[in-house]
């Protein structure tokens, strides 16, 4: 039976941790919030410190927020990678510039560890049911360690190459496509409000028309229901979209219409709501021309 | 057996029209370009002149490209409105400004006439098999003039209010989207060619991640496949998202994100590309950037 560690209990890396203990592994949680670490410890998780269990690991599942803490968690200070056993797989999640994952991958190579580079797609139910889309890149070392956690969390694996970069950068044309169409559902359902459309029949008809979007369907229900609690935040979308301009740029490549999602997401962040879901984005609109949402105001 | 005209037979009025004519209904077709009226007279079609079968009919479907079309094809020098029977209704299926229909509505009435604002959404495939949604306002005569028509052409028909410019305003917010997410699937499509990613892999991924649209899925095919004939033009985006956005700006609304969209459609029609499908869209980003998309330099 596989030992992992997953590092990052937040809504998608608790999904993944829980889909894992399903499949019959052995699954060490870690989290920042020590909360988040007895709650998974009382629903089977494995107990131990991460210096601890490190030894005696099969594989790492790294699903924290960013390229910053990823790298802490492999080579900072308290890093785990010195630790692991040689042909040991790190598996990182996050979303992050496809440039650092290459980087990753050579620094855990030059360890002995592999590395695979394992953007994830779907959301946090699906990340809860174990159904997850994983958009994985490594040598095929790294997948075969990686397969009963591959097994456990995703419902698709795209391999996407025998090199860490080419997860990361499909993820990156995800999350450019994602953002626009969480800020254009945001923007749509406050210009029909703006036109006599109440959000809820704003939901069931464009769902039924060629305006829906997978972020849409998914999204817009929060709005409708006025319920803002973090299943996705505000605070990712300046980030990956950073990471998709940033990217972009260095193509020399210009995408105007991320760069336009971008600027609402900030003024998200500015207005204080870099915290709740992201379907707050309409609250962007909404505030501009004194618009009242569904839970607003009451 | 209701007699109806077909006015307009584009991809989608022959669509239409050919439903019409499955569900039995005696159908007259109309189109500036004589080879449509014939070939739609090889399918079935009824023949005569617009003026001369207009006191027999029940309904006339209106499925022109504008509001000026419109106009003239109902009120025009020879428009059909004065030689039709007290209580036909003019079922108007083409985009326009909602205050458009409203005014529109007003002269039909008082010339004893119905008017139902029915703009519609699904695509031209949508429209050959009659499933397509219609996003239907009008008084409870004209919808029970037009249910025959309604009944050939519509899967879904959303009943958006008793009066005319409720449909054309969801129809306007469906465009928002629609648009958008068609212009994001170019700069997504062409953003992940200069990361490496080949678009038949970006179709195959993308469709199956969080980032997937209707719009992606219907249109990303044609880049795929190099085919930019016409199923929904270019043309009709600058037309369509400046409906968006005058209506945006009448409210006081700000629509960053239509209003990138719409810049890169324009963009489009400068480089020639406004009689294309609309996936030329990727032909902007490609040509800044000289990237080969399928189908093209060889």
């Amino acid at each position: 039976m596989s030992a992992i560690a997953v590092i990052g209990l937040g809504s998608m890396g608790d999904g993944m941790a829980k889909s894992c203990l399903r499949a019959g592994l052995t699954v060490h949680g870690f989290d920042a919030m020590a909360e988040r670490e007895e709650a998974f410890l009382a629903t089977g998780g494995a107990p131990g410190s991460l210096a601890e269990v490190a030894p005696g690991l099969d594989a790492v599942l790294v699903v924290v927020l960013n390229a910053a803490q990823t790298e802490d968690l492999l080579f900072g200070p308290e890093g785990i990678v010195p630790h692991l056993k040689k042909g040991v797989v790190v598996i990182s999640s996050a979303t992050v510039p496809p440039r650092f994952a290459r980087a990753m991958e050579a620094r855990s190579n030059a360890a002995g560890i592999s590395y695979l580079d394992a953007p994830i797609s779907g959301g946090s139910l699906k990340a809860a049911s174990g159904e997850l889309t994983v958009l994985a890149s490594g040598t095929p070392e790294a997948f075969a360690a990686a397969a009963p956690v591959l097994d456990a969390v995703a419902e698709t694996v795209f391999p996407m190459g025998d090199a860490a970069g080419a997860g990361s950068v499909m993820k990156a044309v995800n999350q450019l496509l994602a953002g626009v169409h969480v800020a254009a559902m945001g923007e749509a359902l406050t210009f029909g409000m703006t036109q006599g459309i109440a959000p809820e029949m704003f939901l069931d008809v464009i769902s039924k028309c060629a305006g829906t979007s997978w972020a849409l369907e998914n999204r817009a229900p929060h709005v409708v229901a006025g319920d803002y609690a973090p299943r996705s935040q505000i605070d990712i979308w300046p980030k990956d979209l950073g990471i998709v301009l940033s990217a972009a740029a260095e193509a020399g490549f210009e995408a105007p219409i991320a760069a336009a999602a971008l600027a609402q997401f900030q003024r998200a962040v500015e207005l204080g709501l870099g915290a709740e879901d992201d379907a707050a984005i309409a609250k962007v609109y909404a505030r501009a021309v004194e618009l009242t949402l569904p839970g607003e105001g009451e």
